[in-house]
């Protein structure tokens, strides 16, 4: 597993003045229970998330329990631009994006979204959606897999973060609506109608897109939008180590396969293979590869590098 | 839900000359069986299959139960009519169709169709295939939900039209069967090959195109192909109140999730994100939406008018 | 069933000088045990893998069974060139691909394929990824049907093999993993990224690429990967069935579907509905359509010719 000393990859906050990410400022440590074992942990908070980095995981909090986390123009915000600060930041290998009380999130809050919205002109509206939908753009381009641990109700906006990560882990009584039909809007927001499609088909897309219901845990793992279903008490380890397994396997072939499960939906046959012959013959030249090989003859685990 | 008198909507067929849409003859009122408390029906009649509507639902009944509801060149052409003169017919929301007798629609009729068509030349075949697909074509462009109510064997071009619905409602003893194959034919018919990927994934569609095997309502609903399977005896309610909750929702934003569910299979992330972007900011201008705030706000249902 | 004798469709073997097709050097019959019934079956062998014609039907059966049927340059070169000239091999109506031994294909040999490539330049590399590459082109490209029987694991570019097979039969204890990404590679190999997604959705294909883990055949079962699984007892019989079974089909209009279903995922709605009504247009004039319709009025069972 990389060490957070790596020298080939400093962490983005200390190259930053007076160590601010972005919007997020750094605090005083703010050890979270159930976290063991994990030396020089640098966490980071805004008031719009709780925010740590471990061992190559960059860890994502919701911070709104009180209204299962609802996102307000902040917090939209906010995660934007971590999830576009990250790209540049070797240090972190995989996300993890965790809820927070009874609920993940509960998409945007209808008094502080909703109801301002309400007075906006086009361009402020445009302004929204476009932003809500950079921040989907951001998670989908950013080379290193994300995880979400789904405790509670992913709805509405919180619906397609959790969509838009690479591995949902759901807790029993997790559920996911796409219930924008339900506010009368369209559920063609944020990329969900691009997204859910390629995830549970054609048809169950229509119906979850068209109803808005809320699909429970079970359903989910049913029709392919949950990886896995576990005890609500097993939710945080079981996601901490798919994240761990993750950050420490050779992460930059993997960001290049997440760069082209993106891509290839909107290629022919014959170009995908061609850009896949590229991609393969460039990983082949890659130290992590060399060095599974190495491991192999030596008969020991390879230590990847992610380079 | 939109009342069948509303000012905003004229129905289509009072003003057309005579009554008269394309070609469907308005005729006595047909009442059918266990359509409780439904006022002001206006059903209209050709005799390619029944049609009336309800409460902002168009019902289209098949009308050649001896042949298992099989398709001529006049009901291919009526329904592709239909189909399009209802994207500006705006007292209808939502359509429902279904079968009659035994089975939902056993495609085209081998004497009428299968037998004549070998008597034609290029043109006349091409003239043919061109005006099936755009029934299909018709449906998918439709701008409002259509549910299919399955309740016997949907076989050939009656397979596609069921695939075309955006809701597949199955009875128990309800079969599908992409039969093309079995006939000599390609399964590369009115979009079989376009959708039914997209609905089953890429290796059932396969196994269904290139075998043309019947498929039971358990199997179809376990690959995703069908939503709900319900007792026969249950299956024209379950539909019409889901037809209903469908016609009563904002119908406008669902329309535009209905076009964007076709167009985004061909765009790439960035292209629909901008998209999705561009139809919400449009949304959030919409009657239904700020219904719904205000509804939210005076602790209310909404009333959503689809506009 | 069309014979092998048949005179439209002569073997490319006999046309080519010295009875030899491709690398695949004819030798002397190696009947197969279990292989009943089959009169003059033409066997062909490459060191590479078995092979044999018989009854329309190549059969192609890996031959290193000592390391679980490992790839070598010469065997990914001669299933290539074998899989580009059975394109227009008339005889073939459907290739049956089968394991050997404990294993299906554990994909690109560690000592003769992973340590010969570290000594390679960039050319060397790309020639090796693009002839890859290759390899599932022509089985995409190739217009007849593919079955693979799956007995044991399905590893790497094994794995990729089955899956841009047309149908794949899984026996009980058969595993496959896709495990670029645990020997420090991208999972973008061979097109396992643009196909795989297509089969199985965004989500499993993720988890499936991203961590490599064998999936069973139970799993591959649930989540639309494997056809059926059955008994190893029985895998050779039903594969072979289901070859049998789609061999004796109208194999043009087959080819025709396989085509389409390869380039309509890059299709829009309407080009895909036009493409499909030219397509019909053309099989409707196949002799094989009208040997359907005049065995439906003469009450008999068709017989197909692939034209």
């Amino acid at each position: 597993m990389p060490n957070a000393q790596n020298n080939r990859a400093p962490r983005l906050v200390a190259a930053l003045p007076g160590n601010r990410m972005s919007g997020f400022t750094i605090v005083a440590s703010q050890e979270k229970a159930g976290i063991r074992h994990r030396p020089n942990p640098i966490p980071m908070q805004t008031n719009s998330f709780h925010y740590s980095e471990q061992d190559g995981i960059a860890r994502v909090r919701f911070a709104r329990p009180d209204t299962l986390n609802s996102l307000t123009f902040k917090v939209y915000r906010d995660l934007t631009d971590l999830m576009y600060a990250l790209r540049t930041n070797d240090a972190v290998r995989a996300v993890l994006i965790e809820g927070n009380g009874r609920g993940f999130c509960s998409g945007g809050d209808v008094h502080e979204i909703i109801g301002e919205l309400m007075k906006r002109d086009v361009k402020g509206l445009l302004d929204f959606t476009r932003m809500t939908g950079e921040l989907i753009t951001n998670m989908r381009l950013l080379e290193k897999p994300i995880v979400s641990a789904i405790n509670g109700i992913a709805a509405g906006a919180g619906a397609v973060i959790a969509l838009a990560s690479d591995f949902r882990i759901f807790a029993k009584e997790a559920k996911i609506a796409f219930l924008f039909q339900k506010v009368g809007l369209t559920a063609a927001d944020m990329g969900a109608v691009f997204l859910l499609p390629k995830v549970v088909g054609l048809a169950r897309a229509t119906e979850m897109l068209m109803l808005g219901d809320s699909i429970t845990s079970e359903e989910a793992y049913r029709i392919g939008l949950a990886n896995k279903v576990v005890e609500l008490a097993e939710l945080e380890s079981t996601a901490l180590a798919l994240s761990e397994r993750l950050a420490s396997s050779a992460t930059m072939a993997l960001g290049l396969t997440k760069r082209l499960i993106n891509n290839e939906w909107n290629m022919d046959l014959t170009s995908a293979i061609e850009q896949e012959a590229t991609a393969q013959a460039l990983m082949l030249q890659s130290y992590d590869h060399k060095e599974f090989h190495a491991s192999f003859v030596e008969k020991r685990k390879p230590k990847f590098e992610g380079r």
